[in-house]
């Protein structure tokens, strides 16, 4: 596979734009009643006139019977290496938040949790306190250890984010989450000698947490996980010459954009106020990619019919994007979320591209199936983004 | 392409059963006559069954225009890369009569060969002298040189193995056997300086061969290759959290099977009794791997009606199989073995996988031309694990 430095080296600036419509889950499995998958029930009359003027394929995010987390299934179509391009969980939970960070930031994962008199936990989640009272004792956390500022942010119901802010710190340690109740929280310990310091202070802040907390059962105590640092990319301005701006009304998707580089615009909480923002700014930037939530959480819900409805409610906005006749234009997932499956899937994802110099093939509509015999075969999502530069004209040629 | 390492990392074990029948040698070439492959000529209700149920796709067992040998062949089955795991000829004669290997050893295979009174060989297979006869002499050959002992097994005809057991042995050495007649055997030469005991031993021993031999013309001397040395791998087990047997008739392959941890589960000589045995251990165990020989015996001797003949008796006992009803089954074969070519061919294999969460595709039956419309594609073999796992609902989600 070529490598983005081999991208840098042929890609330019041009005026021509992309817009990369994600649906997140999009992918699913048939239905056992009726034999046909999501998109195989929905009417979609744009995004069928799409696929036919397009050149279809099924991308695969990660890898054959991988099934990604957002963060990978994301990073691919933005054109890094989902293998070797590692984010954290400390910092996913942080960047969903629009969380602050900086570059030296350790960033972990905390769980409020429930332990009894032993200091035994009996509940992981304490009961999903709810995100208000949350609110509330994350400020009871904050303190200063050594020197290093530790910072507290809720993200939902027992959920939130600790920074450890200091110099000298690595993440290099293991999780004091034990997984399993009837037992201690486990002590944070340095996988290597750099990270020796992290580890004293986490256990210094636990040890500060149970005593801050003892009197607010069931949010006696807190567990640490995904210890991370915000990774350091080469931004997508810098390897393929692009501005690029996301549209996403969840803050998770806008934080993964905004870590390679993308400027953040706001947005309504529907497709249709995506594609109102959208035309709002389409002077200013060639590179949109535009994040719709919905398919992904129906499927999750194991929601068949209300996948079906989100996928209908897009199509229905599609012309709103194809009237601003962008150069190109590109549908897709970041990975399947079958509503059989309840969950995300390693299955490979519908995908259509749409430009001028596309060599458009025989799919007559945007299903799994019909993606199986498109012109784009079955790829890996991370060299989607070398296809959309190519057919924006922003690639120069390889070679003398 | 991901890593056994990342695999390791997601994978879960889980009561869930897995089924990998090989059809060694199953992919073919159309009949000139006919324009029909043996697959297409052949009666396959139940694997149409499959096929029609599953998805299917043509698999490439090392890379486009490779033949593989057995070795390769399998361990890419097994989900590990052939071509940076180098199974040697020594070894693999060794594991195919289940001799006791032990870590240091290095193994040999050897040739009895015939030499005239000049020392020159004459036929480097000594007449093809019987297995009876072979197993005579193979004892009069086992000795110690120097502290290292050498152990000598029959395997058929005019081959045996030859186990050099001692201390500071290497298999960097060149091969005894000059591949042709009129000249006699070569020395062995160390390639790195460690191995320089490892050839002054061997030639010691090709020393003592040729005086304790000198009168059983035509298996007067002896020949050696494949110099090697038993691989370190990690098992199935560890990788995949798998417990896995193995089913086969031919001795070579249970002992490929060992060498990545399965279980070996005695057998009779027929499909039918394979089934037998499946049905048998059914409890024990979650992954079988189920190993056919008959196809590619058939395809080997140019005999394209029992190629047929074979896989249709295959066929008659896969409802033994589906009815104990795993959760994942794959049917393919370790490479083609075209009866047109007599041989191994580079030619991509024929491959259902079928699960409940498979997302079927349109092939109607277990055919070359139908596979290549498949769901699967075409696909690198080493990747067909990873896939049977995520099946099996056996991954983990990959990344945050």
């Amino acid at each position: 596979m070529f490598t983005q430095d081999m991208l840098r080296s042929i890609a330019r600036a041009t005026p021509s734009k992309i817009v990369l419509l994600v649906l997140d889950g999009l992918g699913g499995l048939p239905d056992p009643k009726t034999g046909k998958t999501e998109l195989e029930t929905a009417n979609l009359p744009n995004l069928d006139r799409l696929a036919r003027q397009g050149v279809c394929g099924l991308s695969v995010p990660v890898g054959p019977g991988i099934t990604p987390g957002s963060a990978p299934g994301h990073t691919a179509l933005f054109g890094y290496d989902p293998l070797t391009l590692n984010i954290g969980r400390g910092v996913l939970e942080a960047v969903g938040i629009d969380f602050p960070i900086e570059k030296e930031d350790v960033l972990v994962r905390g769980n409020f949790c429930t332990i009894d008199k032993d200091g035994n936990i009996t509940d992981r989640r304490a009961g999903r306190i709810s995100t208000e009272l949350n609110a509330g004792l994350c400020p009871l956390l904050e303190t200063t250890i050594q020197g290093v500022r530790v910072l507290t942010a809720p993200v939902r119901e027992y959920r939130f984010v600790i920074a450890f802010r200091g110099t000298e710190l690595s993440p290099e340690v293991t999780e004091s989450d034990p997984q399993v109740t009837g037992v201690p929280p486990e002590p944070v310990k340095a996988l290597t000698p750099e990270a020796n310091k992290m580890a004293r202070i986490a256990n210094q802040f636990a040890e500060i947490a149970k005593s801050v907390l003892k009197d607010k059962h069931p949010a006696n105590m807190v567990l640490m996980r995904g210890f991370s640092r915000r990774p350091e990319l080469p931004g997508m301005n810098e390897i393929y010459r692009l501005k690029p701006a996301v549209i996403a009304t969840y803050p998770m998707y806008r934080g993964l954009a905004r870590l390679v580089g993308m400027d953040v615009l706001p947005t309504g909480s529907t497709f249709e106020d995506e594609v109102v923002t959208l035309k709002k700014h389409w002077e200013e930037y060639d590179f949109f990619f535009v994040h719709v939530k919905k398919l992904d959480a129906a499927g999750e819900d194991g929601d068949f019919a209300r996948k079906v409805q989100a996928v209908e409610e897009v199509d229905k906005s599609i012309p709103g994007i194809t009237n601003l006749k962008p150069d190109v234009i590109v549908v897709t997932g970041d990975h399947s979320t079958p509503a059989l499956l309840k969950a995300h899937s390693w299955h490979p994802v519908p995908t259509l591209l749409y430009s001028r110099y596309c060599r458009f093939d025989a799919v007559t509509e945007f299903t799994e199936s019909a993606c199986l015999r498109g012109g784009l075969g079955i790829f890996p999502a991370s060299q989607l983004m070398s296809l959309m530069m190519a057919n924006a004209l922003k690639l120069a040629k390889y070679g003398a």
